[in-house]
């Protein structure tokens, strides 16, 4: 079919993508060493067994292009994968404008987001090598979620902190991790030191993922069957990732096209680093193409932040890691997108966004949902308010080039989808959502957490 | 690919089929005619016109066996259409079973049900003859989510009135109403003559599917601008919804595989006739197939009721139908299966199940959730407590299969996700479910309500 037939465009199941995309074999600058949280040297890949699978941490510091999907992952791919790559022709329509515009829809994956494409292979790799449990953190459940599936399906037991605010807010987040399996408790909690140190300095705390990634990191260290995973950030988890992004450059080739802009909303930076890494060799090749990524303006990392090196957590468990922060004191206000409340920045994400080749935008969340509702009635899909953001950016550059007189292809990733998170799109029909505004003095005061290096 | 290997079952675009199949086409006795609540006289197509557009109207009473779907319609059906048939490879293994199991997913359009193949074509039909808004009851909320957001799609308002106990209970299926645009209120109301008078003799009242009919034709009899939508129990419905079956039987065809039982959850009948219709001219031919509509026993309308001519809805303003029936004056005790608590049954569903043509059976609300949980664990998705009823039979189907030693091919339908569900996992996981008992001495007392014909 031709391109203005198409609405939905769907990868037959034999072209999909057998290998991960790794950014780090192209980048003009590797991102610098991580380094040991006590010692402050370079990490050695000895430092991280403790808490990671063998293969994951060869694939955080591997510079092969491309990484074989193991066949057991790829078979519970199927499921869900290539997920769709819908063309808004509603959207448009609405916008009058111009542009084609796509989005590449992850929320068609049974736990409604992106993030079960690297909780099958870390619990895949993590079960090879005989580890029966794994530990992890939660802001909005989505990763949680993943997990908890992706543990049952492999047969290991998923033990998830979730930062509490989420966990009073969203109960039903918990059900579904719960139903799957998992066991989940609010962060902070009593189970470990870092949590029990938190609440002694406030036990009102609302939580934040820095101090779930402490008591999960602190979990997985006491017990030698355990080890611990992380949604986000991390380099492995961006090549997992590359699967979606991959897929959509397939999906546009089916119909004779090609992405001006790419988009994606950013906290730890996976589903950005997805949609948008497998274009970053066309840029460094000379063609004109922009990557944005789409933070929320109460907790702009790459916007505001400084590039430096950061701890992940709050009690400084995790490797010190050079990336765009907010200081890892910093405790991100209760935005209803709970998936992009993090302090720092995908390691890679944040050198190539120093590097010039990507770009970002910090959007307000009144806007996001108002972007939000003009998708929903248009595009008939409710999206989680992460991937909202990604929308407010994609009709804001629709509507940019529609006063400018051009027409551009704009692809989006719409992470998730919101049927979990009604509750947020109530307060905003309501009319009693907040636009939290972003206090440059908490930044000052927070970057002092900064350590030296 | 080969059957063996196919997990994901996706029906080329180009194969989607562009006709409804009507089952009144191939029926050995046809229903009884519909009576007008007045008259008790056969229904007259100037009857309905009041509330139903003339396009539905025919369709009622078509013998076309194959009616042309709009393009219009066709062209946002393709969103979500084809939906995708399974292969449940891990339920299989779960269960041991020499059995396939295969289950078309309605869950994967955008409101996550099989809804709105008729919510689509029913607001278009009532479009093209110039009516500007709708009136719906929901019970669980699924169809109303569906009507408001087909209304929104083709511009027209959307009134829907929520039965008061799923109003309560469930906030955000309203929350997802109105985000479509659609109006939502609880019923009883005070809007409506009938909605009053409701209140007057039971201010605690729950409401029901019965009472929420009856407002919402008040409602449309009072506005020239105004008619009434249906998402089940109708024939039309039923057309529409066939759309499920004659997809789910062209993927069967692609794997080579055909089913010895095919099986759908039963509330109004609409998602059971989906699936099931496309298979009676084979059943008629001869062929050794089983359609199996599965109710739940708190609300059990094929195995207990009567077969009697009954109106739909409490107050009786709709057409007197003969079905089955467990008397308009039922009121289903509140399990969690909202879409299922319904004391009538399509017509078409009625009269060949009278002829032996379907088969039924009833299921209780714990072993149902026990079902939904076992296939969330294994095929990953979490079921709407509806279909989890399908799901239950089949299990049990499969079971015995293996009891008896012998492979057969088990087609269900999944006809909707549970994400917006959660609230009844989690009292089912906290072990608060009750298996609430039919009563025989409501029934007889409620059977005294049939209408004297």
């Amino acid at each position: 079919m031709s391109r203005e037939q198409l609405t939905k465009i769907i990868l037959p199941e034999d072209k999909t993508p057998r290998f991960w995309y790794n950014v780090q074999a192209d980048m003009p600058n590797l991102p610098e060493p991580g380094l040991n949280p006590q010692t402050k040297q370079p990490l050695a890949p000895a430092d991280l067994e403790p808490i990671f699978a063998r293969e994951l941490i060869a694939q955080e510091v591997s510079t092969e292009r491309f990484i074989e999907i193991p066949a057991e992952v790829q078979e519970l791919y199927r499921q869900f994968r290539p997920s769709p790559l819908f063309r808004a022709r509603q959207l448009e329509k609405a916008l009058d404008t111009p542009c084609r515009i796509y989005y590449k829809y992850e929320g068609s994956s049974p736990v409604g987001s992106h993030k079960l494409n690297s909780a099958l292979p870390q619990v895949f790799f993590n079960k090879v090598q005989g580890i029966k449990r794994l530990t992890t953190e939660t802001g909005a459940g989505q990763w949680g979620t993943a997990l908890s599936l992706a543990c049952k399906q492999f047969g290991l037991e998923a033990m998830i902190y979730m930062v509490k605010i989420s966990f009073t807010q969203k109960p039903y987040r918990r059900s579904i991790m719960e139903l799957y399996g998992g066991k989940c408790v609010a962060s902070p909690s009593t189970l470990t030191e870092s949590g029990r140190s938190e609440l002694a300095k406030d036990p009102n705390t609302p939580g934040s993922l820095a101090m779930a990634i402490s008591e999960a990191i602190e979990d997985a260290l006491q017990r030698e069957d355990t080890n611990y995973s992380l949604g986000s950030v991390l380099n492995h988890v961006c090549i997992h990732q590359s699967i979606i992004g991959q897929e959509a450059r397939l999906q546009l080739e089916m119909v004779d096209d090609y992405p001006d802009i790419v988009i994606g909303c950013c906290g730890g930076g996976s589903n950005f680093a997805g949609i948008a890494f497998p274009f970053v060799p066309d840029k460094l090749a000379g063609r004109n193409i922009r990557l944005i990524g789409v933070e929320p303006a109460a907790c702009p990392t790459l916007t505001k932040g400084v590039f430096a090196y950061d701890f992940s957590d709050t009690s400084g468990l995790t490797p010190i890691m050079k990336m765009y922060t907010l200081g890892h004191n910093f405790t991100p206000s209760g935005i209803h997108a709970g998936g992009l409340r993090f302090h720092g920045e995908s390691p890679l994400v944040s050198q190539l966004y120093h590097d010039g080749l990507l770009e970002a935008v910090a959007v307000k969340q009144n806007a996001t949902f108002a972007a939000a509702m003009i998708f929903a009635q248009t595009e008939s899909i409710v999206p989680a308010p992460e991937s909202a953001h990604a929308i407010r950016t994609a009709i804001d550059e629709a509507l940019q080039a529609k006063e400018e007189g051009v027409s551009k292809t704009i692809l989006f990733n719409l992470s998730g989808h919101g049927h979990l998170d009604l509750y947020s799109y109530d307060r905003y029909l309501s009319g009693e959502m907040e636009d939290i505004e972003f206090s440059e003095e908490d930044l000052q005061e927070s970057l002092k957490s900064l350590p030296q290096i």
